[in-house]
């Protein structure tokens, strides 16, 4: 396994160069001499690359590996250790220990290069050479054969998405599922509807739980029905996605090594030209997060709204406390998962629109700025996921209803007045409903007082299912 | 037909009031008190409500009047007065001529009570009667019977939607078709390929415009596979999306009408209350017509950059003329069409994003702030719709290419060095290509002199499909 | 004056031509051949250029002929021709009866040529000449002449927000106002203070509308600073801002008369080639526009929370009733115009990223998408004056407190609590707080009933301004 | 000094509790109860709070022991290991090994609990008692005394802002003088302009320079501007900005020693619940690093397409080569440290956006999104800050012109045709230019050989000077 990734052990140093010149790194460093310089390029940001990509990249170079082997274009015994570097790389959490800053220019370069010489580093020490010693494995000739950032990085951003995609959805399916049993829960809990935060007309706490459910559901197919486009590579087209310099049986076998190894069935696009330069498919991706956030956030409002007080607000629903809200008032507990939801789906929203215009951005053979649309795409599927985990365990699944408050303030409202329209018409609907408020009754009571309607009729007229569905509250 | 939709004729007036007051309408004013006031409250933004909206909610106003015929609960001579002033409003243009502001307050109320008052006002007129004796004809009791602005608007929204995604998809489909033309013709116009703006590796052009029309492509596939979801309706769903109030033969008969009418296979969705307050199937539309503005302004930006110039730029390609371009310098033609694009692609996202923050802000039963989304909405899918007919039939179909200069910007680059890599290896092709930057000679003349590889190996190795395709390029 | 400046009187034609051909025009046109080919090449937004531009253009018109005149390159005919026309365009409206389509393309030229056209056709009237006899007066040569799009345009938009800022401000300067007065008249109304929508500490409703109050007066001075930076203009920079083809006193004069006629202290830049470029200053303005909003926002959004209800939500407070709310609800009433607010300010938000992006997109010596940013800004200024008048006269001014129901909320909530604690400590306050509940009694009650500060002491705890106030409510 | 921070020494624990429970604590944890659930609660971004805030509350928590000191409140003892603990966290680096995740609920209350904690249990640490021995020092009543989140936060945040602001400005300062030296360096390099891509007319290289210099100039000026208005702060203020259980000796005691410790002239607003609840301070600063982004992009665009190339681009200039171009292409340089500025801007930008909409989400008397302003705001100050002196040093000083290029594309344009118009006419000009293009000769050489103007004379014209500022070129 690496040893000390980011840490030197000793002063020796060891010398590279490239095409701008020679550096002197430290000896055991994994890093060679592209990294370094994109390290000291790119320090701006103290975000680095998202290991997810890292772990992606990885498994490219071990079915480059495996294929440039077949060909008989690399040897076994480099072949071997190159396989078991890459698996280190994508078994441990080793990718998320890597330096280097995800706000980096030149369209993945630096980030392909790492990996190819973190992989060729890691395999000549796993072959018990010295690091550096590019002659027997090369980063860029072994380890980054028959490949280019080019096709690696848009190819690696679609593994490293669908790698994230799934456990999403599945929290997405756990969210629905919780507002279900809660739905379930409060299904015959009556409480005012409110539109426009004015009173409105009767509803129960359940539907308003099974209209978060609907929306989420929603949510839940939409990422599900996005993957099969995410499966269109480019890996072989090389530069420009032109193919250049590769042949086809090297196109299919990566391909073929590749689905093994992820476990996707991924195929390569016909038009490799259009993969390599294209960057909607990303911003198609983040669009759907960014309508789930839109739900999230609503559903997130609604309940900071109907648990506001205790007292001094709509209070119908209480929200577990979490943490303790106040350092100088005694007992008050504030929504604040919720309130992170509310950030989170900011968050989503704001990096939603990075990715669209890097996307936009992008000129002629290639996108030179997909490195900001991995970092926020990579980062929004890992946040939602682990967002919507706290939402579900740390607030919906414990959600409780206060349901004199919702009694209590649906018998004080008019909202009941539109249920009798049909029944003796809206004029004196109206007028009823005033001359109680003027006369400061209940309505409920000053109907009966009235005795305009039957008390059997009024009770059939005020059940649940009949205020809150249609068909059964007219006289028909 | 209406006559003189905004002019008042005369001098004489009619009194109309409601629960605020009462107020001074001109006799003749096929507005009523409702949209008066509203037309007072808003007027802030220059832009009127979209027509398309107003004619979904006029076939909503027709289904309804036909169902409440059917089910016993509107006559036959107000029915067929309401469904003549319906079709005037849906077969004619005057919806683009009401006066009421887009950027309202009130979850569309407005919206709704205007066409509830002038269609009113028309069967009026066309009954022979006085506009304003709703005891005959009432907007609200006869015209929105069975109904409230928070099931029609949202539905009404779906309908217009659909209604200009088919003429959008259409003009989308049209674009990939030029765009494949261009590419059939441009196919063996080989050039030299960019990537991060700096010399690559060979192209043909017409490999570039293919992937603009494969990235085209799948913006009309997305855009083709979004409207099942916009077919679910909340109609019946009244206020808050539980029915109160309506029958289930009535649901049943106005969504039969309304597919009708619309010619849309529209259902009732299983939950209104969710369809009633939840925005999102608006933000993914928005979403997939972003990521087309994403593709659009992409070719657009590269099409000024491949015809940038004439002299002093990259100049490969040639726009056609569509104005001219500089009072001051003679002779100046500017890509304008293009530009048109890029800024259409601004409106887009910034549309989509106001879309988002309207959705987001929804607040239990109801969002209130659905007429942005409407406006914004529909707005964007006519502008696009509108500029991409403008970028078909203005710019793309009309491009030709300057052969010369593709060829000769080729000549002097090093853009071949690669494709000799495979044969003379990449230490080699290096020192050749910097060799021939030193004695400032064209790689190609170069190689033929210093007679490293045999003509007829350099014809083979340089002919376009071996340049720019994968498998032929190899030793193998 | 202008007569039928969008209607065709006879058949007649007359041919003009240009770089690109020649075309056929309505003989009785204002519109010379490149205002038709621009209305041909972008007619895809309904949305004219805004009126306030072709005003500003139109005095720059006027301030050239006049330098011209006297630097001897325009006879006094021509002269007083072009100023009459000029004239008649900046005191009409006629300005916004003008068709041609804000999303075009080419940097503004297609305005400037538009007004350059019309102008000279007008003048022509004027001098008893047929429209299209441009060998009289030319729209290049005599109404552009020493000018450019390229110094016009970012010169009379600056003008043009200028025009709109003043009014702007004073629409702010009222809002401020009207605030203060609601601060004053609800200065004894004391209240619960909510922080995260839970029961806080008291406060008084004066003391929250001097918070809004305060935030209003910022944006208040920010936009009234501004003013400075943009009275710097680069007229007399031509094509790209260097100057070619003018004069030195050209450039004073233009400026003097300029000053003049917009009364503004406009002086020329001394960089004008960065003028010619950069759009910041109008993302700065924007971004001003944007903190206001948010400020509107959220005031529009706190008044609909606290006039939430009437009796299911927090109804503290009472909005003035505009409209009637809903046709099925009898006596609903929404709060719109807040709603309006809102929406507003997503419609600013999402304008000032609009401005952003075209800004960003600006390349070497010209932002070629200066037209979109000319359209949000100057609406952005129209619709925030007008929205913040509405907000003004049709809400703010008219809230109403419901002292009852601020009184009654405050003494059922624990708020008081926190003012005890300096006396009875922390753990003591808690205890008293959990018990009163558990009995379900009014803590203030609770307390009294305790016996465990005397009364006197209590009622001094108490006061209003006490509980307030710093540094009246502690032991010392 | 601190001792692992972040780690466990032994398996002791002990037990805190809160207003939710008892948790078991390892026992030599600088975290409390609050801080270990706050970190529970919200690990969702791999972001932790931004070291500055910490330093920043820090500060506030000194200069509260310092003031409670001074006023009786806190012993000495207690007062100096406070102040102790306090100074560690100040002028370490610790502060950016805290873990708490940025995208928390509640208004900030975790951090500021969270830095409580840390400095309570350092400070025990100090007096040589066990962390957890709150009844010696506590973290409320002892380091967070008459304070409340809702002070300290918006406090420490403008603080925070101003401390970064510093270095920003100053970089942005190098970074306007270096680009004026390269205006001073290209001073005399005469080549085309160009205005929408299109060859337009003569400018030098340093007029291009002085345009940018001048573009970042204004962003200096702006941002040194608005320091004034972040030094209004609410510390006093407690939970809503009222100072409930304050006093005003304390209120001024801390505002001096905060001016001492942080060398800010701080000053306490005359309006705390207006800063307590108000976020625009923010947006404003948000939106003027917006303002600079969109400068800085715009020179790193143009420096790339200057430096497109090298030979099939326009290649006028040279960037400095920072590290290898590609893996697949020998010899490609690539303008990463452009496309990483290009990328910033985009950050910028949705971060504002991200502020905006936070500021704008506020509720009633506090912002509880304030986490996701500070987060983004410090993010964007840092970031920005970096990756303008990697632009200063790795890019914009070392850029050298290509003075061949910039000579050839302006002799084989038609750019000098328009200085030739006062002389010869608008008409003959663009005459001689269209057939010096027919018969492919150089517009300069074609001129001179129909010897229509002396040669005198046309040296004249063409001298530098007169092509690139006005006045000079006239016959005047």
């Amino acid at each position: 396994m690496f040893k000390n990734l980011n840490q030197k052990n000793n002063d020796s140093i060891r010398v590279e160069k490239d095409s701008i010149g020679k550096k002197e790194i430290a000896a055991d460093s994994y890093y060679g001499i592209n990294t370094i310089r994109a390290q000291e390029n790119f320090n701006i940001s103290r975000q680095n690359i998202h290991p997810e990509l890292v772990k992606a990249i990885s498994m490219i170079k071990k079915a480059a590996a495996l294929s440039n082997f077949e060909l008989g274009l690399l040897d076994e015994i480099k072949k071997n250790a190159i396989l078991e570097a890459c698996d280190e790389m994508i078994d441990s959490n080793l990718a998320e220990k890597l330096e280097l800053d995800a706000f980096q220019g030149g369209a993945g370069t630096s980030t392909n290069m790492m990996v190819n010489e973190v992989i060729a580093n890691r395999a000549l020490e796993i072959m018990g050479m010295q690091k550096g010693d590019y002659d027997i494995i090369h980063p860029n000739d072994d380890v980054n054969k028959g490949q280019s950032t080019n096709d690696v990085y848009p190819t690696a951003l679609r593994i490293a998405v669908l790698k994230l995609l799934g456990p999403l959805t599945k929290s997405i399916a756990k969210l629905q599922e919780v507002l279900q049993v809660k739905e379930e829960e409060f299904s015959s809990i009556i409480k005012l509807g409110r539109t426009q935060l004015q009173d409105a007309v009767p509803i129960t706490l359940g539907q308003e739980f099974s209209a978060y459910a609907e929306a989420v559901n929603r949510d839940r197919w939409r990422l599900y029905k996005i993957t099969d486009r995410l499966k269109k590579i480019n890996l072989g087209g090389t530069a420009i996605g032109t193919g250049l310099n590769t042949s086809h049986s090297y196109i299919f076998k990566i391909a073929k090594h590749l689905r093994n190894f992820t476990s996707l069935s991924l195929s390569h696009s016909e038009n490799m030209i259009d993969i390599t330069q294209n960057m909607d498919i990303f911003v198609e991706v983040s669009g759907l997060l960014k309508a789930a956030s839109v739900n999230l956030n609503k559903i997130a409002s609604d309940l900071r709204l109907l648990a506001s007080g205790p007292t001094g607000g709509i209070g119908e629903i209480k929200l577990p406390a979490v943490q303790a809200g106040s350092s100088i008032m005694p007992g008050k507990v504030n929504p604040v998962i919720c309130e992170m939801i509310n950030q989170l789906s900011i968050e989503i929203i704001c990096s939603d629109q990075a990715i669209t215009m890097a996307a936009r951005d992008g000129q002629l053979e290639l996108n030179a700025f997909s490195p900001i649309i991995a970092q926020k795409l990579l980062n929004m599927l890992e946040m939602m996921k682990k967002a919507i985990d706290k939402f579900n365990n740390k607030c919906v699944k414990d959600i409780e209803v206060n349901s004199d408050k919702c009694k209590q303030i649906l018998d004080n409202s008019l909202a009941i007045i539109t249920s009798l329209v049909p029944y003796i018409g809206y004029e004196q609907a109206s007028d009823l409903a005033k001359e109680a408020v003027n006369q400061d009754k209940k309505l409920i009571d000053f109907i009966k007082e009235k005795d305009i309607i039957s008390n059997s009729k009024l009770d059939k007229i005020l059940k649940l299912e009949n205020m809150t569905s249609p068909g059964n509250n007219l006289s028909e």
